[in-house]
């Protein structure tokens, strides 16, 4: 015997030992702690704020725990340090460049959500320095947007109809506002920063685009020039008003001429500032622009009085106080409360998400719970100063970037312009016609539906796309709260149906190493002859998928060689022992360790052995507790090798 | 150098190639059916029958295969070939056992229904009969049941009040379950077996246990002899409607002291049933002796003059035809079809589970998908013949196996006996007292509420024990439907709750194994120096969990040193390299791929590598597919050792 002979044969004799000893760890592991102790720990991992790190520091610390409180509270604080006169410079350029898309953007956005156009500005005003102060994002464009107008304004409509006492819808648009800004700060003083996470990125595209579509029909209104009575958003009542109204009711033609015309000149803009980076300014006054020449054109032609529907007076002034005007009484309050949360949601979805894309490509890192804390505490304030739901936009944050900001001073330039034009210029735009408007929230819809990554999706995930899809058709052909619950619910259904899928693979052992896999992914993994080793492809054993996978494992077991010949089960030899791999497993329920125990007598009856391998840590626990392991002989073991080893007494390693 | 050290040198240089070979195999995998395919593949193996044996013989074997069909579908073609006197005269005693316990129960379950005496009778006429022909469980008792029975009333009471039409109310009730029936039989023809498995073992116990509760404070009202008016059936109205009334109406205390006395009786003779098997007809022919004795009691005394509500009129005579009273055209018809689906389920439910238990006793097994259509076939027939909803008892069953049954030839027995009673003897009931039937009721609902299961369940699994207190709580104190409900939906929140719970688990190598595992369940397993391997713990990586497990996972790497002194982290020296354990993860969203980019961005600007391991067949293809693994440099590798080897240069066998 040469010495090599000498070491494998020592290294087969020392095999069983230590397999022996590994299966004994399997089933002595300590316990896993319990149900409390975990929804404790879990909750404190999710609730409390990361570092406590100056716990240990003593008295002195005091002042300086107190200034890194502060800071933490307001980020501006720290880069107000290092802010320099050319940084200022960029920041200028950008917020001015701001200034002029939102002035136009956010008066048609009042109007979508059915206030009057100078709300729109007034939420241009005060959430800005708030979140300037608080936020931690260094490019989000804070203001009204399109999304978040559209679901106020088809919710609270249901409420309130904003025709019969827009006062008395004003208001409860506010006491919205309130609510919303109320659970945003709550979501980030909890810490619930993953409620955002519950819409799924592919729903999330689904959703904006279906929006997108939704928000344009309703500008065909201000397009056309013409009014018609339907509180509903999808595509088929909004057409359907629009044709009725265009055959029964007189309109002007120059509405939509000079709608249209306008409309080509700002996607043209949009197109050459796309093809040209260093000319996106271009796309950004282009609506500025559009609003100066058309109400020239009006004044000069006085079109108003040919049917050429015109915006009229814009009350000037800086954000009255709305602090009595908040409806916290009002019979429909718990309405109130619930359309503040959906709103609450959706606006945090799309602030984070915009927030997160550019902080990427800067490369630093937004903290969501402290983001939510400062877009609550805007939105609060907002609702106290005439303003509605602000949030980040996703096109005005594009050209805040690309104007090259450096810090949210371009938003605080922005709003002293804004201001500026509140005080100065809202006569100036009487004769601004509402075609205009429609038009420049028109021409900001394509950024929101992004065909590129849905065909993305489609090609990564079927599963995805089908709830993208189902939340885009919810959107346009139901309502937007409908849509939002199709976009939830198919999320969630996605997950338990790849929880529950009731699929089995059978393992081989991979040559060269001792890993067993999926044959099917790995051809070139062998199976043991007399060993039918399988593993539960669902992550749950349980109730609803328990039955069919115990009566699949028996089938492949007991009518081997009938599979044999369909090719479904290639094992060498009749089956002796069915290796039951518990990598996958998170858990298991009752009824699992009840048809576990019955898989094992139906197996018992045929002379079959019936082995389990690495169970989780919850797992092994339970089928401890269950007794299931001394029922099943105590063949629990760490791998699939010393399952084989220790019920078949043959050696893997030959 | 001796030969041994030469050999494990060669083997070290074998090692690399090795693992770079497997590594190929991880990224060169065969493409996973896509997502049709599979749909395709998972309907065919639920939905097609189990052998498509006969397929490849010829002409001479169609008269062959025609029999075989036969003998599949009714079974006792099979058995009756060895059928035995000595087997007849055991099912002859068990038949007659099971009729002295089923006309008290069934006339009992039909007032429950709130319907005539009759049609409990006619219930164990029809059903049983064609379940003999075409079943295939050999214990089981068909007939009505309690809870099916509170479930139709509780239900069609709602379509149609039973006091004020009870000849409308009587043909919904068929209606209803002509489509249960239809329901069951569909069930059994696709091969949708596993809708019955919908409900969770947890949830049904406590469905059982609330429903027994329910069903026993429905006869309240028949053992003190009252009448009140309330059609709802949770605890609180009914006991508010059942003191109202003793306080406002005059009630007969004889009704108590007679119901009492022999629920004393019943209970006695149960309990000593218990305790000697022997004497199991005890509590099988109690009932039927308190039915004659009270009887002779109250017809000798005349103290239905007193006060005391007897049965009165039993229709006598066999099942009439009832094909006219379907109520197919019915404008409540969607209704009953809700309804039916529902008792469907729930009869199935309890047949099924009874069946099961009693089967595996005995050492065969049911057919589940053969069971369903047996059972809709039955009440198909019942339904156009005056019976309403038959299935499995459960203390019925448990009596027939105790008098020793052989074959269901025990139920044909019953039948027999059952009609005699039709044709002979309804007219001697005509004074059996109502509370003598409430009392037979209430003796059999112990054996539906077993606090045993549900400790043990509370042992095992704390998440199913609040399933089970859920079903249990929201029959009790809602209604049958909301206890379903919530059944249901905790059964599905669970499974919800631990596929997206965010956590992972830092893994280390088992020693004198090549395999990593928790190191909490493991403690014995050590981390690779540099190395920080975590395995997430949740089946998938998607929008609900990603954000949290990428914060997560970056904050142990990058605040090493802070983990370290906490103790949750307990890797030697700075993290290089973060590998990534994907063995767990069954699927992963567009949302999760967009976070690992995220997370492999954020690792490399501290200078730490990202690898992936042993990701799952569709998970290693979406990972190509999204050309993430291009993104993350190729760092795709089987084993986590391996990954170590090939990203840090070191040997983990070393």
């Amino acid at each position: 015997m040469s010495e090599r002979e000498l070491s494998q044969f020592s290294q087969t004799l020392q095999t069983p030992t230590e397999g022996e000893r590994a299966a004994q760890w399997v089933l002595n592991a300590p316990e896993p702690p319990g149900l409390w102790r975990e929804l404790v720990n879990s909750t404190k991992e999710i609730v409390l704020p990361n570092g406590n790190k100056s716990k240990s520091s003593g008295e002195h610390s005091k002042s300086r725990r107190m200034v890194s409180v502060l800071e933490s509270v307001f980020p501006i604080l720290v880069w107000s340090r290092t802010y320099t006169a050319n940084k200022f410079k960029k920041d200028l350029m950008a917020g001015l460049t701001l200034a002029s898309l939102c002035i136009p953007q956010s008066i048609g956005y009042a109007t979508l959500a059915k206030l009057a156009p100078q709300h729109g500005l007034y939420t241009n005003v005060v959430p800005p320095i708030i979140y300037a102060f608080m936020g931690s994002s260094r490019e989000i464009a804070i203001g009204p947007v399109a999304v978040v107008s559209l679901l106020i304004s088809s919710m609270v409509q249901k409420v309130q109809d904003p025709e019969a006492d827009p006062i008395a819808y004003r208001n409860l648009v506010f006491t919205v506002t309130l609510f919303a800004g109320i659970f945003q700060a709550a979501f980030g003083l909890l810490r619930l920063g993953f409620l955002v996470d519950f819409l799924s990125h592919a729903v999330i595209v689904g959703f904006m685009a279906g929006a997108a579509i939704v928000i344009g029909l309703q500008q065909l209104k201000g397009l056309l020039g013409i009014t018609y009575s339907t509180n509903k958003t999808d595509i088929i009542s909004v057409l359907a008003a629009v044709f009725k109204s265009l055959f029964h009711n007189p309109w002007s033609p120059y509405n939509f001429v000079l709608g249209c015309s306008f409309l080509c000149f700002l996607l043209l803009m949009r197109i050459v500032g796309r093809r040209n980076k260093k000319l996106f300014w271009l796309p950004a006054i282009a609506p500025l622009v559009s609003v100066v020449i058309s109400t020239l054109i009006v004044y000069l032609t006085r079109a108003d009085k040919h049917g050429v529907k015109i915006v009229k007076h814009i009350k000037s002034g800086l954000n009255p106080i709305s602090v009595h005007q908040l409806q916290l009484n009002d019979p429909h309050a718990t309405d109130l409360v619930k359309i503040g949360a959906i709103v609450a949601v959706v606006a945090l979805t799309e602030a984070i998400a915009v927030g997160r894309s550019f902080a990427t490509i800067k490369g630093y890192h937004l903290d969501g719970n402290k983001e939510m804390l400062s877009m609550g505490v805007m939105n609060i304030a907002g609702s106290l100063s005439s303003c509605y739901v602000a949030t980040g936009s996703f096109s005005r944050t594009a050209v805040n970037f690309s104007a090259g900001c450096e810090t949210v001073v371009s938003n605080i330039v922005m709003v002293i312009t804004v201001i500026i034009s509140l005080e100065a210029l809202t006569r100036l735009l009487y004769f601004t016609p509402n075609a205009i408007l429609a038009s420049i929230i028109i021409s900001a819809l394509p950024g929101l539906i992004d065909v590129h990554e849905a065909y993305n999706i489609y090609k990564v995930d079927k599963l995805d796309f089908l709830a993208l899809i189902g939340a885009f058709f919810g959107v346009l052909f139901c309502s937007v709260e409908i849509g939002l619950l199709v976009a939830v619910a198919m999320s969630f259904a996605k997950i338990i149906i790849s929880s529950i899928q009731p699929g089995i693979e059978t393992l081989g052992k991979v040559p060269g190493t001792d890993i067993f896999c999926d044959v099917n992914q790995y051809p070139m993994a062998v199976m043991l002859p007399g060993v039918l080793s399988v593993r539960i492809k669902s992550p749950l054993f349980c109730f609803a998928n328990a039955t069919f996978i115990r009566e699949r494992i028996s089938k492949w077991a007991i009518e081997k060689e009938e599979m044999d010949a369909k090719g479904i089960v290639k094992a060498k030899g009749k089956i002796q022992l069915v290796v039951l791999d518990m990598t996958n497993l998170t858990n298991i329920d009752t009824t699992g360790l009840a048809t576990l125990e019955e898989l094992y007598e139906q197996l018992l009856s045929q002379g079959i052995m019936l082995a389990i391998t690495n169970p989780k840590w919850q797992v092994v626990h339970k089928l401890k507790v269950s007794n299931l392991v001394k029922k099943i002989g105590g063949r629990v073991f760490l791998t699939i090798g010393e399952a084989a080893d220790a019920c078949l007494g043959h050696r893997m390693h030959v």
